[in-house]
């Protein structure tokens, strides 16, 4: 339940796809690493939040207790803090797994491709962070999916938000996670979660209320600077001046139109520790609506300066930020696309069918196919004996199969290959 | 346990291998298909014979039992039928599972790729067989991994070498996976295990044992053809006459002298039913010795006609032929060489380094490298406000980056940047 197979049409177009991420990351330097699908259960606990009950755990068959990855963040941690690694440009191209209900139609599996990019390492503040940005906006520009936004806020600044509207320090992570329902719930149910299940007072949520419905730019950046509260409460301080920081940087890469600075951006997941964003589509058929309607996120991530320490026997923290590309919702618009366009996705790249007129031929056909092999040619032939021409010639245009070798009893004796263009119908020998 | 990190130059040079392999799959005219990680139970239980302990099961957390695959033949036949495909040829690379010992130096793990090759469908004998032992022989000849040798038998030829030696029928399987022991154990162990753990009489195993150390080429098929018992074992003769004619078409290819039929030649999995092979590197270094000694196993597959029919409702069989390369053992080997040769595998594709000589450059150098990106040229830069211009190079001469594109003070006045070659230690300005 929750996982597909891939037919050849599927990869074709997913590997396309998959090519264009890898070869922006590679565009920005990094390198690629590999890890086990399996990690020990241990190393996943208490990472993921509420969704830690999402993880497939395997048997116990002896031996370690092991459990499918979650995702390429906490295993990247991991291996970074296991050999020693404090300074790092990696991505990784990969299946993670998720016990989740799956909503195939939208592109939502238990089995999907992720494809991260990661910095770790102790740098100039924002820096490292702007180029995760930047990456997605390459990475959604060249993919021509339309208008998108990319939303950023920062955990800092919405743990001071929650500690000068009266929420108790230990319930930020909690209070957190119902935020980050503000993209599927309206806010009075938000609310109502807030203060019915993590028993906030109903002011402390109102006020909440207020700072969570903000986004803009700058000038929004500035505004909080300048907020009596929000000013005086060092977390959102830090986190508003290296917001601002960002967005200068964001500019000189020219990307501002499609970045909002969005207080009720808040992301599940408990590793985060500052910048944190996430890209959405917008939609593009209503064009008199006002505000354009999101279709779901396509990339995402943030910075979790704190995860790598906690894998390292004593502590040691190593700073990281990163970007997770959400390729099975693109994958599936793409598809859509292609299936509407009525293109033809070619399954294949033969170059050329080696075909014979006559019967008693496979020998020949045989010879000739192998030498074109270790030609490096990609060629094929029918696996029958004696195939009829008509067959053969159907084949080829059946796979797109641009050009037919053809050997028959006179170019046997003149020592020739008849070589046949498919869609012309024109033929030369050579 | 069994499982590993796969560091950037791992990776790098996994990935070259792979790419190798795929250009001969596609070369071939397979499309790829994908399947996901995790199967039903039931889908793998008794497909592998004594093996089938070794394959992970997931946890029962609620809804179906899981297992993760365990090669990725079994999939490929339940996707043939679930699709009721009856006629395909694809390629599959991907990661596999088994419980095993764990033996890492020999380049054996618990997780490692596998990538296959499969021609599925009713065609004329021995066509489809003969490609993929053409398959394996391109691709270890394109690695350049020195002498090998393609092991070649014939389930049938072995159940009537068994039937003629009096085995019994219901023993022929298990009797199978012992003759495949013969490759790591001398023959009298391999008899004892036939007589004491599986019943054979002495007289029975004898036999066998004559059968099954007989190996060569055309001339030892034509010997058995008229060998007085085996001639009349109905099995036997047809493996035989096959084997006959995939070596005419092995002949035609031009690869025969890497191919030997070989009789000891058993395989481990239940589903074989035709044609089964094995590749083998032979050892270099002592050239001295009579007969090369193998260094294991690094192809194999074979003819299973009957797995298919096994997945379909109504039994319908489609006849499949497959390898499967062993790229694991091949990473080992390369990996060894790479060391040997001290040659430094480059694991990013960097082309240029932005960097500034002078202090308070930031903004010069963000501007700079988003239009190189922008330009799909892969660039990197230090993420600190003001690196020192030395340690800038370094990097370069550190990563092999070989350019470097310098905005000082003066070029951003003079509207230029100056470009260094790294190695040379020479500069243009442009």
């Amino acid at each position: 339940q929750g996982t597909r197979d891939h037919p050849p049409a599927h990869v074709a177009l997913r590997d396309r796809l998959l090519a264009a991420v890898v070869a922006c990351f590679k565009r920005h330097g990094a390198a690629a690493i590999d890890t086990p699908v399996l990690e020990l259960r241990e190393t996943l606990t208490g990472k993921y939040g509420e969704d830690t009950k999402l993880i497939y755990e395997l048997q116990d068959q002896g031996g370690e207790l092991l459990a499918l990855r979650y995702d390429l963040t906490v295993p990247f941690a991991r291996y970074l803090a296991m050999n020693k690694i404090t300074n790092m440009k990696r991505y990784h191209v990969a299946k993670v797994y998720r016990r989740d209900n799956p909503a195939t139609t939208r592109g939502r599996y238990r089995e999907f491709y992720q494809c991260d990019f990661d910095i770790a390492g102790q740098f100039d503040p924002m820096i490292p962070d702007a180029e995760c940005l930047k990456i997605v906006h390459e990475i959604l520009s060249a993919l021509q999916l339309g208008d998108f936004l990319i939303k950023v806020n920062d955990r800092r600044i919405l743990n001071g938000v929650f500690a000068v509207c009266g929420v108790p320090e230990s319930k930020f992570i909690t209070t957190c996670s119902t935020v980050d329902k503000l993209d599927k719930m309206p806010w009075e149910e938000v609310k109502s979660e807030m203060v019915g299940e993590k028993g906030l007072s109903p002011e402390a949520a109102d006020h909440i209320g207020e700072y969570v419905q903000l986004h803009g730019g700058l000038d929004l950046i500035e505004q909080l600077l300048q907020d009596p509260k929000l000013s005086q409460n060092k977390l959102a301080k830090e986190g508003l001046g290296d917001m601002k920081l960002l967005f200068e940087y964001l500019t000189l890469f020219g990307i501002t139109g499609q970045i909002s600075f969005d207080l009720s951006l808040a992301r599940g997941l408990d590793y985060y520790t500052g910048v944190i964003f996430e890209a959405v589509l917008l939609q593009q058929e209503n064009d008199h609506v006002e505000e354009p309607v999101s279709v779901g996120s396509v990339a995402g991530g943030g910075r979790y300066d704190g995860l790598v320490g906690v894998f390292d026997p004593k502590g040691r923290k190593v700073p990281c930020v990163g970007v997770s590309i959400g390729i099975e919702r693109i994958f599936s618009i793409l598809e859509q696309r292609v299936k509407a366009s009525g293109e033809k996705v070619r399954t294949t790249e033969t170059q050329v069918l080696v075909a014979t007129p006559q019967k008693h031929l496979l020998a020949a056909r045989l010879k000739l196919i192998s030498e074109l092999w270790d030609a490096g040619i990609k060629a094929e032939m029918l696996y029958k004996k004696d195939p009829k021409l008509l067959k053969q010639l159907q084949y080829c245009e059946d796979m797109g199969i641009p050009l037919a070798a053809i050997v028959g009893e006179q170019e046997l004796t003149d020592g020739v290959v008849k070589l046949r263009d498919v869609a012309r119908r024109e033929e030369v020998r050579i």
